[in-house]
């Protein structure tokens, strides 16, 4: 298995070396989608980007520059691996605003939430070991279990989110089969794709299924201050301390591009979660670190999440008043918080097969396909209203009634297109239009 | 296996549910000493930190400040999962100073080299795959190695770094033995711990002896550019398109609270280690990406790794000297670049033992064992001159020597220490004082 050694070659001289899960690891839909809906001309309701236009940046400006000027020996060091003491404390108090009760002793910082992911799939996840998740599920996560090699197991969701019933059948059915599963991952709040939140009613239901079955909690919660119509929920972490890790991010309520997220853990798991951060990138960055305490600091950030919060209602209502008028053929739930509707296609509408053709009349979207480990999903499609404005919002769902009434018309012609819809899982959509 | 449920018990509940390799991970020893070292009556001789002081810090302030204004809507969005095409073309400016010919389109941005590392690992390493590595090795490196579950095998060096006969013969018997060797981790320039580089003539030897065996060379350069009396030496990379996969590191070279390295891998390789990427972070940071830009764009950022060669050079005589003075009863390598001298002790003295002492007389190193996968090491410790003041260097080998010297005395009187020094592959020092 010698490498031949040169330029130019496309083949890969390295392909007999690769590890097992490498083999296992390719590209997502959504990230094909970024490289296409990055260009100008398309409207993308596809990627998860949140409104940074409406930020302070000037406010922010002049408080990057002062801490480079007098905190720039610090600020420009390595850090800690488990993340500044100054930014855990101060990430106890968001945490607070959702009923958490926490000592910044119990925080590790991670670059975005997703390192955080990633370093609970690598401490619980052998090859093989289940990750039970909601039907629909992010993207990204599922990413992170396929490339560690976990099986996901769906469970599906209604109007307030995660069923306990359904749960418990899981856990039962996948115990009696022999099955290690390792945790839960669940979205509670505003849920990505789905748009639903996990009522309070059922929050103790889940924990207590969960307990029983001696399955951990993972809790990925980047919306949950994002609500339009209602104050925040208690965490689930708030609920239980030993069964839950939390795992938070200052991508949606403040900025992505410092890439600055945390776990919150049982003592055990996050010490693990500290060594393991530290072999798989030393310290998160102390740069990103201290303009996100600057901000909190000096900036009114619940002031800016109250904007946030306006904004995003108001993109929504575009959305929701859009699909009202151009393709009343589908159905959809309403979401009062967070950046996402889930849509369900007429009938015979297969969402991944009419992507190319949405991205032709220049409007993008994920479909459905993406948020499930087993092909599910083809029938649904994800639409983000957080980053386009409102105008750009209704054109971009103009052009893709465009898509859905041509896709119709063959459908009457030539009959369901193959592998479409079909007697799936299905996710209720709550509030249909 | 139920999980109690509770606040403040210091069992363990989730120990069942860990994955294998996370019962392999373990506190570094450079992670204890870093919570001793901190404290200000410490002279730490321990740790890698640069010289951020030397940094022109109002410069990098303004130039801050401006970004966020000026490009802060993207600056402070998520980015790409390859990093900044802006950025990727200044890194290979900063590669061809060591004669690397790279397009953009070969370099992946990473949170750190250190993340590089543990994405290389992840993509190649199966549990029980083997790494060859440098004896004495990075300790970040082995820790990498260590929590994916590879087995390192050490290869002898020598002052002009790896010795490629012993390389030959390591690979032999490894294949002799049907062991699966999947690259060779080297710090060819300035190495960390050893202090020695790897000379120009053996470059080829290595790359050559490797391509026989159908080994991977992974390269990691963090100090290539600091050499205090010669000019860069061609990079294994620049030698070797397909065989190489090349880390490379602002941390050394300008800031590491940015937290930016990279890797340039062959193609095929690449994609992986983008996809590996994504699913671990999503995107390195576009705030940390941008202000690297702003200062390759605006600083004298070649001016500036002058100065930090003169400064090293400088801190690197001031520990020269003071061994010299005070521990002549030791013997080093004197360095010249980097940030590392590599002592080995008098015989009967164990670095790791007599370390708590040394804490004690408020000096703090690393001791060798933390450089070897299997123990060897105890008779070497590793100092670092990069973050004290000259005077501070001095200090601090002065107190050094009252624990060395306390040491023998004890070893003269109750004979050696059990499992100092011995009888391991010693890695010899060049330039005794």
């Amino acid at each position: 298995m010698n490498a031949p050694d040169g330029p130019g070659t496309r083949l890969d001289p390295w392909f007999d070396s690769y590890a097992a899960r490498a083999h296992a690891m390719r590209a997502s839909e959504i990230r094909a989608l970024f490289s296409v809906a990055n260009r100008p001309e398309v409207v993308s309701l596809a990627g998860g980007m949140p409104y940074i236009g409406g930020l302070p940046l000037e406010e922010i400006a002049e408080m990057t520059r002062r801490l480079v000027l007098e905190q720039g020996e610090v600020a420009l060091q390595y850090g800690s691996g488990q993340g500044d003491e100054g930014l855990r404390e101060h990430i106890t108090q968001v945490m607070a605003l959702e009923g958490i009760s926490a000592h910044p002793d119990d925080v590790v910082v991670t670059t975005g939430s997703q390192q955080a992911l990633d370093l609970v799939t690598k401490i619980f996840i052998d090859p093989g070991d289940v990750v039970v998740a909601e039907a629909p599920s992010y993207v990204g996560a599922l990413g992170v279990f396929r490339a560690q090699e976990a099986d996901v197991v769906h469970v599906a969701m209604d109007a307030d989110g995660l069923v306990p019933e359904a749960l418990e059948a899981t856990l039962g059915r996948l115990r009696s089969e022999g099955r290690r599963v390792k945790f839960l991952y669940t979205v509670p709040n505003y849920h990505n794709p789905g748009g639903v939140s996990l009522s309070l009613e059922r929050r103790p239901r889940i924990l207590e299924i969960c307990q029983r079955y001696g399955v951990l909690v993972l809790e990925d919660n980047p919306y949950g201050l994002l609500g339009f119509d209602r104050e925040p929920v208690p965490a689930l972490r708030s609920m239980s301390e030993e069964g839950v890790i939390y795992l938070g991010s200052f991508s949606k309520t403040f900025a992505p591009g410092y890439r600055v997220g945390w776990a919150v853990a049982p003592h055990a798991v996050r010490e693990k979660l500290v060594l393991a951060s530290e072999a798989a990138i030393l310290c998160p960055s102390n740069a990103s670190q201290f303009a996100i305490k600057a901000y909190l600091d000096h900036a009114d950030w619940q002031g800016q999440i109250k904007k946030f919060r306006e904004q995003y209602r108001e993109r929504r209502d575009a959305m929701i008043s859009a699909l009202e008028e151009h393709i009343p053929e589908a159905s959809w739930n309403v979401p009062d918080g967070g950046f996402y509707v889930w849509v369900k296609l007429p009938p015979g509408l297969n969402a991944k097969s009419m992507l190319p053709r949405a991205v032709t009349e220049r409007v993008a979207y994920v479909p459905g396909t993406a948020f499930y480990y087993d092909g599910q999903g083809a029938d649904h499609m994800r639409l983000s209203y957080c980053y386009p404005t409102p105008e750009r919002i209704k054109e971009g769902v103009r052009r893709l009634s465009t898509v859905v009434d041509a896709e119709l018309e063959t459908v009457r012609i030539f009959g369901t297109d193959e592998g479409a819809g079909g007697d799936t899982v299905e996710f209720p959509s709550p509030d249909i239009a």
